[in-house]
């Protein structure tokens, strides 16, 4: 019998769901389950395991029962709510970008680095969804070869503005199949047959903020502060799995049969690359499951040395992008015993 | 008065029709205008230019009143038909794949090289649509510093597999709303909400034919044998204009100031760059227009020379990437007077 008190913070939400769901999935032991969201969603009741729960509304004595948080909140509320927590002892999971670059807190894809849990002083933070799904498909290839140059093209799904960003792809779609109009509150335009290369603040060398993630946070989790990123982060009418288009420079030959073995055998990886019969990964095929997805490996024909791959991959952003990686590190923390009990 | 006894093979395709748009948007003149097509859409009248025009059926014999034929077939047909018509005196512009790297045919984007056409034997071929709108993004850049790699991800409409790729898009998602079944003809696999990494068949190294065309065409067009292209084409649920993720790495040292002058000044492109008011290129603003737009200049942050930049363009995929190129090819043979009369 499991003597955690976990809680989740931000249960109403996509990713919040998502938790549970995982956590029901991979039959996570504890002993109590809280519930915590905004006054808005308080006092509503969830079946969850056999049981009926209460959302909790989130004051800062939300957190004197619990051990483990699961935080999936704006980086705003959590900047705000994680510290009280961690000051009464809570371990945090933060979903949130609000402590990702901060020293003393691990940044983690625990396929890549689940022992920098080991050093957490209160906050894990789970990383962003793009970061999350190149890093899984990437990880191994890294540990043989050294990348130290990424260029990267994403193709993210609507479900990284949560669910207000679901809703309005699918009501925009329905508006325009009925000639009615359309509202642009989720995204900075129309995202129904659209595409948006915007995905966060720009800033002064105009590259977003989701596409600097990329780099800044790829570096601190691989523990390679020199790796080079250039990415360019664009939304696409898509649901739920982000892609990428990955360009990789390495410090080793590899050969494209040495990559995909690789990939194979790398966890969190399906190697899905059979262009004989039109297999590939694909943003409908990953939905709802775990697994990166990586094909289309090939040499980088634009470099004359054996160094450099090209690839693509597909991951569910809400689930390994969000939900699965931040459960995933609850596990570590439960094998690990780094709560306070 | 005009003497040019005109034809356009494949004029009750999307490209087609859209020739016959853009003839009549340029006010081209011509003598006569023969529209061709196949036994299927022979017979059918067609209302242009306040004259009402019959498709006729193309044969052998179809070319004896021809000076200058536009072709919007497959490379199939093109391949059969072109040079029966050539032989007759026609000068061929054909949109059509089959002759684009053949050494004595011009492969021409007006912007670029259009004095390439003093060279022809009777066919000039237009290139492929993402290649077309790559370079007449890139071609100023590329006289100011050398374009040596480009590093490019497209996000491809479904326009470029015809009006069967138009209707597929559309059909899947009313089906979707209804819950009925859908199909995939156009496309291998489900187009709505989800993302085809494979347009045109692969090659032993894993590329797909529209990948190389990007590297093979850009050679020819740009008279640069050694310009390396690593290219991925991914089909994605947008109607017709095309988009890409481009990084360029160049011979010079270039700052993004001086890039946004030059693109601010290069023919057939729209600067579209002003991340402070969320404008950048997207493929809806680009629909039903001729001109390409290019945003999102920065520099590469992956490189630590100064010679390396990434971008971001959109442009409509029928227009400019397909029946504007052509039109504007014949506007360049009508003023050299590279036809037979």
């Amino acid at each position: 019998m499991s003597n955690i008190r976990l809680g989740i913070l931000g249960a109403t939400g996509v990713v919040g769901e998502e938790m549970m769901n995982i956590i029901k999935e991979k039959s996570i032991k504890y002993k109590s389950l809280k519930l915590l969201a905004s006054k808005k969603s308080a006092g509503s009741v969830v079946d969850f395991d056999d049981k009926k729960l209460i959302i909790e509304e989130l004051s800062e004595d939300s957190f004197d029962d619990l051990d483990i948080l699961l935080v999936a909140v704006s980086s705003g509320l959590s900047r705000k709510y994680s510290p009280i927590a961690v000051k009464k002892g809570v371990t945090i999971i933060d979903n949130s970008s609000a402590f990702r670059l901060e020293e003393d807190v691990p940044l983690v894809v625990p396929e890549v680095n689940g022992d920098d849990i080991d050093n957490h002083k209160g906050i894990i933070a789970n990383p962003n969804c793009s970061t999350i799904i190149a890093l899984t498909a990437l990880n191994k290839l890294n540990e043989f070869a050294g990348i130290n140059r990424m260029i990267v093209s994403t193709y993210q799904a609507v479900s990284g503005a949560g669910a207000k960003g679901l809703s309005e792809l699918q009501e925009q779609i329905s508006n325009l199949e009925n000639n009615e109009e359309i509202k642009n509150e989720a995204f900075q335009h129309q995202i129904a047959y659209n595409l948006i290369p915007h995905i966060g603040p720009f800033n002064e060398e105009g590259y977003s903020e989701e596409e600097m993630k990329m780099q800044n946070e790829g570096r601190k989790i691989l523990h390679n502060p020199s790796l080079k990123v250039n990415c360019t982060c664009v939304r696409v009418p898509v649901f739920r799995s982000h892609s990428e288009s990955i360009t990789i420079e390495m410090d080793k030959e590899i050969t494209v049969e040495k990559a995909k073995e690789i990939i194979a055998g790398s966890p969190g990886v399906k190697l899905v690359d059979d262009l004989e019969n039109n297999i590939y990964p694909m943003p409908l095929d990953t939905s709802n499951q775990d697994l990166i997805y990586v094909g289309r490996i090939r040499k980088d024909i634009s470099k004359e040395d054996d160094k450099s791959l090209t690839l693509w991959c597909c991951g569910d952003q809400i689930r390994k992008g969000a939900a699965t990686n931040a459960v995933q590190i609850l596990e570590k923390v439960i094998e690990k015993k780094a709560y306070r009990n």
